[in-house]
């Protein structure tokens, strides 16, 4: 019987993530439990499970835990695992179980939710260990003492609502996490640190690129100068590749007419993750857009087209507005305004497959201009079980499924195909991204859409003289440019590539005597195109260094004496190597070299 | 008795209206009345005025008027013109005046308003002419003939409400122009033949720079590929100049919550010029923005602000929206959505002399880099019968407008000082400019701001280790970016200098054989950073030309067998000129010394 409902339980165990990092990270839960009963005498354990890399248990306790809980915690479940207790299983009634969890209204709410999804009573387990009796479908490691007092950590402590229901208890959930030993732990924890220290959220204000305003509101980021530069930066970089690849910069308003939307079938719809409508007087609603597509099909119908104008490539940044929950928001990756490197492809069918390889072509060079050089291609295909959910013909999917294919297969690419996974309106490839701390990030898409051309009635005049549906592309290679550079900080740790650094050079002087020259030097290189400034403070030009490379400044230029004498500046890079000293033409030739990305 | 009423009528000629053509276009005005009530018995003349260049009556009509009837009227004008009806006027009492207009409410309505408006019922005039009289305050001419019959036109026919109330009767308004003789009537008309060829609704259709879009929204411009060309040019010219000169770059988002705008007072005051507030559920408002201050306000105070940040000079091309009534829109000139080229300064109060003028430069520079050479300066001051209604103190606002006159008069600017003109939070500095059509406009805007600092708080730390308020200066060189291209549009009739046009040269080729030779031209055109297109259409190479003029396009190269052979290309300009054959590299060299504007 026990092994019956062991072998259950491992059915348990999500595909991919390690069966016995599972088994070990949901014991620990358990035994943390144990211990947290035994400090909080009362308390009430809620739910538990594994999460990656870790573990976490919501509990109704009687008052918030403290650092040294933590500690109390943490140690005792040493001692728990020490004991190797054995975890043994059971099957009980619905009855037997709300008595076994009588003065637990949480677990009593969920056993009758159990009960409810069953044909009989059957299917209850709990799992036992020293003193602990938890409701569990399991699966466990066999004793405590599989779980390793060394591989074991309590992390922190964070608010949660029961059922994730704001209207519900608010519970403190302790997360922990739990490795096979401790040379595992110890790298987990190493990641972890660095992760802290790439936080984008802590680099974004230490290197004072965005902000945010209580009174403009949550979600809604404030570029500073430096990181209004690298915005800048961004842009121009992928409007002088789009130009160069004939797209036609567009620009549109940030709001549009319900009636838009209403065509488009993005109002009412995505209602709720948009902000309210703007209703004027004249009755007439305005939204603020949360897409540009629409405002873009306006330009391609604002008169006849001919097949002469195809592939027709509108691109603009376009902000787009969502409504997010609060909740969710939290440095650049989820954000209520963002914007999009936007552009929509109007062609022929037939042109389809050179306008996809096109565009991974664009999205594979801005990867790799930003040193990602980790990432997977994914075609979301259809369903091949229900193809009657898609819009468009299944003649054109099958033609277009096809291109895609083609297209990948012809760069060369390291892809997989995700059956199912297609958009109702059309197949789509995305960019999978890892970046150093081996993170996965779906960062740039191309997308087909065989939706909104028909709803927008979109024609143009073939060399036959008659009317045609165009295909349309969507594609943005980073996607979310706010949720991009998030990445993109975390990724390179705020020490930005040089051709994208916001401040490129810094100018320092060793003593008052040469801040002359040095501003001199500083002319040149702003009249050489270089981001530089001049600190000419009369602090110690060790501190200056410091500083500079704390900002994550690429080449610190110093003078002193010898600098002047021999009209030359001396070279640091950030990485603290001393590249010596070099003419001003000669660092500018330097700098301009390393930012061509030709 | 005669003599003493036209004296008091004289007074009524506006500042700076000719005397003698006001009169010629009042009396032209009651002409026009008396031959429309010929044409249509029972029509009711309510109020005729002249106005700039021109006059008008608004008459409630039996029927819509034709285009023939138009032609009778003038017609008939000319006779009673030629026919010398002496102007006589005489007082009336209000119930002699009522008895006189008791068929016409309108009237009858203004009467009373007279009446109320005065002590006695004395002063209330009607002029006659033939069998025509009119309540009026005059002045008119002594007699028909001093009109000139061919000095007059009647120009268009436009709807009306009474009073400008859209609640109250439609009227039809009739628009005629009357000069002092035939060379100054042709002289108008060929001026207002020219206004109508560069109207920018028209060249924007016809050079495809921007469109609107019912479902989009009235007002709201999408600028189409050679639009956004242009709007780009414009924002990368003055972006580098601003870097020059050490502005920094913000970006922010386009909605701030309620809140914000209640600090800053934009909210609720301006409610009535805005979009609706969108009411998210959770109690928060959110604005779509009407001015970008407030944002750059939340930049400035997002942390500690010391002396030495001073001046802080913060820009960005930020859109605003504004619920213009639709009456109003048309164009570029008056939209509900646009880019201000905005910036706001945050300086110390002995900083505000030399900011003035650096920014006074900055819009001299814009200016003359689009040919506006025809403008003046307007100093907007306080009304010195009434200091109190301003913000800020008196010391500050002394010293403010010392060092505002102080930099315009160091700057050699020809200004006048417009006293009372002040915004009653700061004097300011406009910049009122004369088109090619002598048409004046006020473009570029500097404004002093002692509110804001105030209601957002904004301190900074002085040498003295003490908490300062900063001064705040608003500027805008282009203003709307979105009106003033509506403006150099009608300026330049299309014809975009250089360094502006979206297309600056197009490769034309003669026959299909020199097709690949001209493509390897446009490539190296290209490269060398000229906005070029090839047209290898096999189209007469005279049709390419002809339409390549029509588009404004500065620049044809002609390809040829010749340009082939000699690895040349000949240079057509717009206005017809053959510049002859040149090498690509030299024709490349020419556009880029053209197009630098250092």
């Amino acid at each position: 019987m026990q092994s019956e409902l062991i072998a259950q339980a491992e059915q348990h165990i999500p595909e991919g993530y390690d069966p016995r990092l599972y088994k070990i990270r949901h014991s620990a839960a358990h035994v943390m439990a144990q211990a947290v009963l035994e400090r909080f005498p009362g308390a009430k354990p809620t739910i538990g499970p594994p999460i990656e890399d870790r573990f976490y248990y919501d509990f109704d306790l009687p008052r918030p835990p403290k650092e040294n809980d933590l500690a109390w915690i943490e140690q005792r479940m040493k001692e728990i695992i020490k004991e190797r207790h054995r975890f043994s299983v059971r099957e009980v009634s619905v009855d037997e179980a709300c008595s076994l969890f009588k003065d637990n209204p949480y677990k009593i709410e969920l056993i009758q939710e159990l009960a409810n999804g069953q044909d009989d009573a059957s299917g209850i387990t709990v799992y036992q260990h020293d003193s602990f009796v938890d409701l569990c479908r399991g699966p466990h490691v066999p004793h405590t003492g599989y779980i390793k007092a060394n591989g074991v950590k309590l992390l922190t402590t964070a608010g949660a609502f029961w059922r994730g229901d704001a209207a519900r208890p608010q519970l403190t959930r302790i997360y922990g996490t739990a490795w096979k030993n401790r040379t595992e732990l110890d790298a987990y924890l190493a990641r972890l640190e660095e992760a802290r220290k790439r936080d984008h959220r802590v680099l974004g204000r230490k290197l004072q690129l965005f902000t945010f305003s209580d009174q403009v509101g949550p979600g809604l980021p404030l570029w500073l100068p430096k990181g209004a530069t690298l915005h800048d930066t961004l842009v121009t970089f992928l409007k002088q590749e789009q130009l160069r690849r004939n797209y036609l910069p567009v620009i549109t308003p940030h709001i549009g007419r319900l009636d838009l939307y209403r065509t488009s079938g993005h109002y009412p719809y995505y209602k709720d993750s948009q902000f309210p409508a703007m209703e004027t007087a004249d009755g007439e609603g305005y939204l603020l857009r949360p897409m540009n597509c629409p405002h873009h099909i306006q330009i391609y119908a604002h008169r006849r087209r001919s097949y002469r104008e195809l592939p027709m490539r509108l691109a603009e940044f376009g902000q787009v507005y969502r409504y997010e929950q609060s909740g969710e928001l939290g440095g650049l990756t989820r954000v209520r305004g963002f914007t999009v490197d936007d552009a929509h492809i109007f062609c022929r069918h037939s042109q389809i497959k050179d306008e996809i390889k096109d565009t991974i072509d664009l999205t594979l060079k801005v990867l790799r201009s930003l040193s990602f050089e980790d990432f997977s291609v994914q075609l979301s295909l259809r369903d091949p079980a229900d193809h009657k959910k898609y819009a468009g013909s299944t003649a054109i999917w099958d033609a277009a499924e096809t291109a895609i294919r083609e297209a990948v297969q012809e760069m060369d690419l390291d892809y997989h195909e995700a059956l199912g996974e297609a958009a109702f309106y059309g197949p789509k490839v995305d960019f999978m991204v890892r970046d150093v701390l081996k993170r996965e990030w779906q960062l740039g898409t191309v997308q087909l859409d065989y939706n909104l051309p028909d709803r927008f009635d979109l024609t143009y005049v073939g060399a036959d003289d008659r009317r045609h549906r165009p295909a349309m592309i969507h594609r943005a290679p980073f996607g979310s440019l706010e949720r991009f550079v998030g990445v993109l900080i975390e990724h390179c740790g705020g020490a930005f590539p040089v051709w994208l650094a916001p401040e490129q050079a810094r100018v320092l002087t060793i003593s008052e005597r040469f801040v002359e020259y040095a501003a001199g030097v500083h002319q040149q290189l702003l009249r050489g195109g270089v981001r530089a400034h001049l600190d000419a403070r009369s602090e110690k030009v060790g501190y200056k260094i410091r500083e500079a490379q704390a900002e994550k400044v690429p080449y610190m230029l110093v003078i002193g004496a010898k600098e002047v004498t021999s009209d030359t500046v001396r070279v640091r890079h950030r990485s603290g190597e001393d590249r010596g000293p070099m003419s001003v033409e000669a660092f500018v030739a330097m700098v301009t070299r390393e930012s061509d990305l030709t």
